[in-house]
């Protein structure tokens, strides 16, 4: 049966927003709503100019035998800086200092709309086939790992510090928490998930010192696997690091005194 | 400006799919948009019609001086069947079992498509108002209730085995992990989280006993809250327990010779 063309607007937008990162021939909607390949033509060009109006990101078209129609969600460079300005308000905006000068961020990673927006500020940066799995470590990497992974369409792993009989066989590494510490720690990620070659990008909450990514990336690296990039939400000064960890926000200042902290904008928009 | 139906259909559908449980006036649109009540109107019943068609849920109309529109997302009836069935293929057609009669699932629980239909599978039993919060322990429940919460659009929160100095003021109570279990154990939530008088859904990833999922109510009381509900992805056979725990799978049949599960439709449903 013909489908009028307001219910197939409405049908197709579900369909991309629900399937993103993901291409589909042409054909499937011609023949989905029985119409001509001009009038989907028309359909997309309408639904691409309302996403990108709306900075839900864009339709983006492939030519060729294998080519098809993708949704890509992300925010374009004006917007992704108003994100994460929003961001830094959010941040400085209440109080948030804890003992040993961390910060409290435990509301916003489980708020569904801060992560839905922090999970497309990361994927942002990563055009479709850039990034095939994201690794990220429990406990409070996994919501944010989690909203990029659903905006960038690929599968997340979670590293671990305890070994679980839940997990199956798994691959352990040692690592330095951070750059000054003494005891070794232990890191663990189950055998059968990542997969070799994967390109492999890492998320974790926050970094100070850099000593977690940097075990990320070695267990990354046992995995036959290539990192593309580490992103942190919440970069802590103080220490330097070995690593080029990317991070949506930096903490300049904290002041014990006054229990006051300062964040600011980190190098996620520059690098 | 005034804007074409088509362009008005689309944006207006990318809203809802934004903002699901969330109640818009009417007047929100007819601003927005520059259009007639009667033509809001009739944008939303095609907009409803789609959601129906395609699975996605509905739109509800609220009368009076605090009402408006909201996309609620769910699966009726037949369509949480077909997806529960789905996931019970899923689970008995590839090689999970592991020492111990456990079940593999981190390759489930890594996967955003799966993830969103879980989500939405537990989702489909509330209406909006009848969940504050969504309450789980690390690891493995922090995905579940990440898509859950998507969907009926309430906060999460994180019980830990642990405490970190990332987290501030903790509570932190006592609990038997398993009925027969020796040992008691300590399960720890961040002091500012969960609201007083909250209405609490408690998610898990699998039961066996139901000690944890006990000890997540107590933890719930703790602050005051109430428990609407407790469900796990996955229920163990073997233990009986105190709980009225809804599984969306049961295992019914381990065979440790052949290495073979059987995992049938748990309460989920019928509960």
């Amino acid at each position: 049966m013909k489908v009028r063309r307001s219910t197939r607007l409405v049908d197709m937008t579900i369909y991309f927003l629900k399937n993103p990162n993901t291409t589909t021939p042409l054909s499937y909607f011609t023949d989905k709503f029985k119409a001509a390949k001009s009038s989907i033509s028309e359909d997309l060009a309408i639904i691409k100019n309302s996403f990108e109006e709306t900075n839900m990101g864009s339709l983006i078209t492939y030519a060729g035998a294998r080519g098809g129609v993708q949704y890509q969600p992300y925010y374009h460079k004006a917007q992704l800086e108003k994100e994460i300005l929003a961001l830094k308000d959010e941040i400085n905006g209440s109080e948030r200092l804890l003992p040993g000068g961390y910060i409290f961020t435990s509301d916003l990673l489980g708020d569904p709309n801060w992560l839905k927006r922090i999970g497309r500020i990361i994927a942002s940066k990563y055009s479709p086939g850039e990034v095939d799995a994201i690794l990220t470590i429990a406990t409070k990497g996994v919501p944010l790992a989690q909203s990029a992974a659903y905006n960038l369409n690929v599968p997340f792993y979670i590293v671990r510090k305890s070994t679980k009989v839940t997990e199956g066989s798994t691959v352990s590494i040692n690592y330095l928490p951070w750059s000054s510490a003494e005891q070794v720690e232990r890191m663990t990620l189950t055998r059968n998930t990542l997969k070799p070659e994967s390109k492999v990008l890492i998320i974790d909450d926050f970094l100070r010192g850099g000593g977690t990514i940097m075990g990320m990336e070695r267990m990354a690296e046992e995995f036959n696997c290539v990192v593309v990039d580490s992103i942190v939400l919440l970069e802590h000064t103080g220490e330097d690091t070995n690593t080029k960890t990317k991070s949506l926000l930096k903490v300049t200042d904290v002041n014990k005194e006054n229990e006051t902290i300062k964040v600011d904008v980190g190098n996620f928009l520059s690098l």
